[in-house]
Order: C-alpha cells, then structure tokens, then sequence
C-alpha cells in the first residue's frame, strides 16, 4: 500500500482526490491534511481522501507522493516543514497558479532524494471548497508542469501519470515561461474584473448603475467573486509580470479610446477582428498539439500506478528524460 | 385591430413580439419588418410576428405603435423615413443601448403629434438573431423609460403598458443619465473585453497563451463576441461617456498595479472590497427600490391593452404626468 498525501483540501485538493478515487488506482491510499480539520473531515465524507491526517509531519514521512494544494504563499512554510520529514524517492508536487517562486522554494527547502515536479492544472471555479469539488474538474484540462532541475524521470513520469489519472492533459513549460503567459491570460483578467468592480461601486452614482448593470457586468465582475487570500497570492508570486501586462493593457485600452473619439472606421474593424479570433479561440482553446505537449508518451497514463505498485520503469524513464531534456533546450520561449 | 410594428427582428425585436404573443394582448395585429427579409420571415416562423411587412412605409401609416429595435445607428435614418408616414397619435418607441442622441434624432425627425418614449431594456444574450429570441428575456429585467419632451401622458402610459406585458420593470431616467451610468456597467465591459482580446492576440506568445487560457479568460473575453456592428454604434454614440470611463478605469488599474509591486496588505484588503460588493450586488441587483421605478403605477401593466382598445386614460394619464415631471425635476443627477 502507498500513500499519497494532499495538503489542502479545498476546491482542486479535493477534486484531486475524487478524481484519483474515480480512476480506481490499485493499492492506493489517499490521505487528506487541512489547516482546518473541518474541511479535511468533509473531504472524507465527500469520499475525496480515504483518512484524515492529523499529524502532518507523521503523514508525509511515509507518503510516495505529496500534493500541495493550498494558496500560494502557504506553500513556502509547508515546504520547509516537511522537507526534513519526506522519504527518499518522494515525489512532491503542487497546484498553485504561479511556478517561478514555488521553484525556488522547493529547491530551498526540499532535501537531496525528493524530487518536486511543479503542477499547475488549468481547471477552476467561481466557487471555492470541498463543497464544490468535482472528480471532472481536470478532465480534457491542460495541465502545465514544471520539473525541478533535480527530478527523477521516474518522479517526472509519476506526475505526468497524476496527470492522466485526473484526465487532463500534461503540457511541459518553463517556470518563467508559464508565468509570463498565464499573467497576461488568467491573472491580468483577475485584476481587470477587481478594478472594473472597485471603479463602478465607488462611484457616485453605485446606487443607480447597480439597477441597471445586468449580464455584461455580470461577466466582466465575476472573477471579482474569487477567494481574496488566493487572488492576493497570485498578484504578489506574479507581481512584475502582472505589472507589464497592466501597462501593456493601458496600452491597448488607449488605442480604443482613440478609435472611439475620433469617431473612425477603425472600430469597427477591431471588433470585428477580435470577435473572429475569439471564436477561433473558443472553436480549438489549445490550438493545434504542438511537440510540447504529450499525447505521444502512451505509457504515461499508467505511470503512477505502476510505480506505485512497485514496477521498475528505469529504462523507459531514461529515454523519455532525455526527450524532455531535448525539449526543455528546444523551447522556443 | 389595432396594429403595432416592430422595426428589425433580431434578439431584442423578434424576443420582443414573442413576449406580447404570450401576453395575450387583444385585438393586436404585430408586423414585422426587417432589412433582410430572411430575419422578418424566420420571426414569422418562430411565432414572434403575425405578418411580415415588405412595404415600411405602408406598414408604419396604419400603425398604433412603432418599435424601433435596430443597431443605434440605423435609428437615425429610419426616424427620417417614417416620419412623414406616421399618423397622429402614433407611439414610437427604440430598444437602443445609448438614449441621448436617439432623443435628438427623434425630435428632429418625428412630426407632431406623434409620440417618442426611449427605451431599454437591460436584457441581452451574448448570441443574436431571431433564432437565439426568447419570450422571456425582459422577465424581472429593468426597461429603462426615456420619454421624449412632446410625449403625451397617453403614450409614456402606453409603452410603461408595453414593458409590463412583456414582464420587465420600468425605470424612468434621463437620457444623458442614462448613457452615463451605462457608459460604465455595460458599454465600458464591451471595450475592457475586446482590449483584453486584442493584447492576448496580439502577444507573439497568443499560440502559447490560447493553450493556457481557462474560464477566467473565456468570462473576460465574452463581450469581446458581440455583435461588432452593433459595438460599434454603441461606442461612437456614448463616445464621451466612454472616453471618460476608460480614465477613471485606468487610475484604478494603476492603483493595483502599485499595490501589487508594494507587495502590500492593502492588495488583500481590496480583494476582500471587490467580492463582498459584488456578493452584495449579486444578492440584490438592483437595491433597493426608489422614488424612481415606477411599481406603485398599478393600471399600468394593463395600459398598452387599454389604450389600444380605444379606453380613454385622460384624467389618470394627466395625474401621472405631472408625477413623471415632478421625478425628473426632483431627480438627484
């Protein structure tokens, strides 16, 4: 029997493990720690992990592989109270939204053995919590990871099976790279919602435009409705990214601002020119399989579970290593 | 019989005729009329219509009541044209999203005689056309109600009576008012959504990005897939309002950006603000109700039937005038 402990039990903790027990690995046992019993307690009784971890230290210590799946900033204590505590050969990996400190971290805090292979799956919700877990979160969902320098192939194929047990699809990115791109399409939408939300109600004139705001405000507001602490965590992990992307926005904010007063031709063209690639966009969200992803390592699915079970997978490990190697000196980024 | 006109069979027009379908309304003839006689003919189809009208012109003289349900800038041209057909007493009324140069238009272009009531109504879908129409997408929504200054008691009543056959809730405002609050709630979103398209698309990562964009990105960009036409007259009509809102959005981005790169607790605070407000908007859209809408009118959800069947509203008519004038001296812009 080998363990897996996820640390946080919330929205994508939790999906996690329901995910994990809908694919029925063999031999398997989930176990759930929360900084709130409480919440680790309802992950048991949703059927998300099969035990509640009281004493963390005592539960990572004999885990093959540990989920961190908290808000950002929790993650650097977490790591360096566990570190001394994992076994050889443990792997560690996480969900948060920004890689590049969550790295430097892991490579800080975690001890020569353990390998960290940074996970970010790009699957959320409105709502937050064990409550609003689903086993489907992830499924059909891109997956981006990130190695450490000092992982395993072996780890690496374990995280990539994580991967496909849950349904989604791993998708290997530079740490810096990913935090470049996801700042400008996942946290620079935070912030635009929190603004358009902090502009409107501080006006004046709230009380009224409250009556009359309906679906398009609705929308545009909605990310404004997330866990402050986690968008907090991502702001402050992603801070010069998210700083060029607002200028890089004024910018285009400007250009329509332009195209509006002088009253032109020009408007009408841009919005037809971002309704047509939108709905490219929407047609194929991830644009045509390029060699960074990896539908094309056919054993990876299994992965986890067969090392898991014990099988040896050192010499296949090895060849899809130096793929990745070849890969990550290849990157266009 | 009594004849009303629907001028453009889109969402709004044809959701509109389907809405007075259901309501029953007796001894009323609706003809529709559109550009394209494909749309006016698919509105026939769909129940929305009870005749299609070839003949505009032909249409609009024997009309009670005409509703203008076009692009903004349509209106214009089409006020011109029927103008010198309409016959005494008539009732005109627009769907349009921006009041203050409709208004104009209409006191330029609209003999005496003849009646012009702004309206909106805050309903939208992100789909158009005839075959995206409901008969309850005004259901609980607010109508916003710009009666023009040579407007009769008779025919504010006559179209309040129209909002409430169709389920919406009327809500008078003053035009300039009106495109203010709006400006920020609903036409600066369209802007924010189409610029936020335009930078992610035009990033030499888009390839990159499409991948990693989730449902923040999908929320965000949603206006961005609107109409462009209609956008675009939306824009060049609330221009001024629009390059105001697009400052004062820019000022509270910037203060983001600087709460973000101190690394500050204020970032965490704002974050807190943002949601609980819109919790609060979510809860009750649009407040609590004012000296301004217009539930305490309780003959008129039955006006429009009445008026149509010849019943004289003079005496009740005048008493609501002199309210109506008595709000829009008292009111608070």
């Amino acid at each position: 029997m080998k363990r897996i402990v996820i640390i946080g039990t919330g929205l994508i903790g939790s999906s996690l493990g329901l995910a994990l027990k809908q694919a029925q690995v063999k031999e398997v046992e989930i176990m759930g720690y929360d900084r709130e019993l409480s919440a680790s307690s309802k992950a048991l009784k949703r059927g998300a992990i099969d035990k509640v971890a009281r004493n963390l230290k005592a539960a990572v210590a004999e885990a093959s592989m540990v989920i961190l799946a908290t808000p950002v900033m929790a993650i650097k204590e977490l790591l360096s109270q566990i570190g001394p505590e994992l076994s050889q050969n443990c792997v560690v990996t996480d969900a948060a939204s920004t890689k590049v400190q969550v790295m430097s971290w892991a490579e800080e805090h975690l001890p020569q053995g353990v390998s960290f292979v940074g996970g970010h799956p790009m699957a959320g919700k409105e709502t937050s919590g064990v409550n609003n877990a689903e086993a489907d979160l992830f499924s059909g969902r891109i997956y981006c990871l990130t190695p450490g320098k000092t992982a395993t192939p072996e780890a690496v194929e374990t995280v990539v099976g994580l991967v496909g047990q849950v349904k989604a699809r791993p998708f290997f990115i530079d740490a810096a790279e990913h935090d470049g791109l996801v700042g400008a399409v996942s946290h620079l939408p935070i912030v635009l919602s929190a603004a358009l939300v902090s502009m409107a109600t501080s006006s004046p004139s709230w009380q009224e435009m409250a009556k009359l705001a309906a679906s398009g405000f609705r929308d545009l507001s909605r990310l404004a409705s997330g866990d402050p602490d986690m968008n907090r965590d991502i702001c402050l992990t992603n801070s010069e990214n998210l700083a060029r992307w607002i200028n890089i926005y004024i910018q285009h904010l400007l250009h329509y601002q332009e195209l509006i007063l002088a009253g032109s031709e020009g408007l009408g063209k841009e919005f037809q020119k971002v309704q047509l690639l939108r709905e490219k966009w929407l047609i194929q969200p991830e644009g045509p399989w390029d060699e960074k992803t990896s539908p094309e390592l056919p054993g990876a699915f299994q992965a986890l579970e067969s090392m898991l079970i014990g099988e040896r997978l050192a010499e296949r490990s090895r060849q899809i290593a130096e793929r990745l190697e070849d890969r990550a000196k290849g990157s266009p980024s």
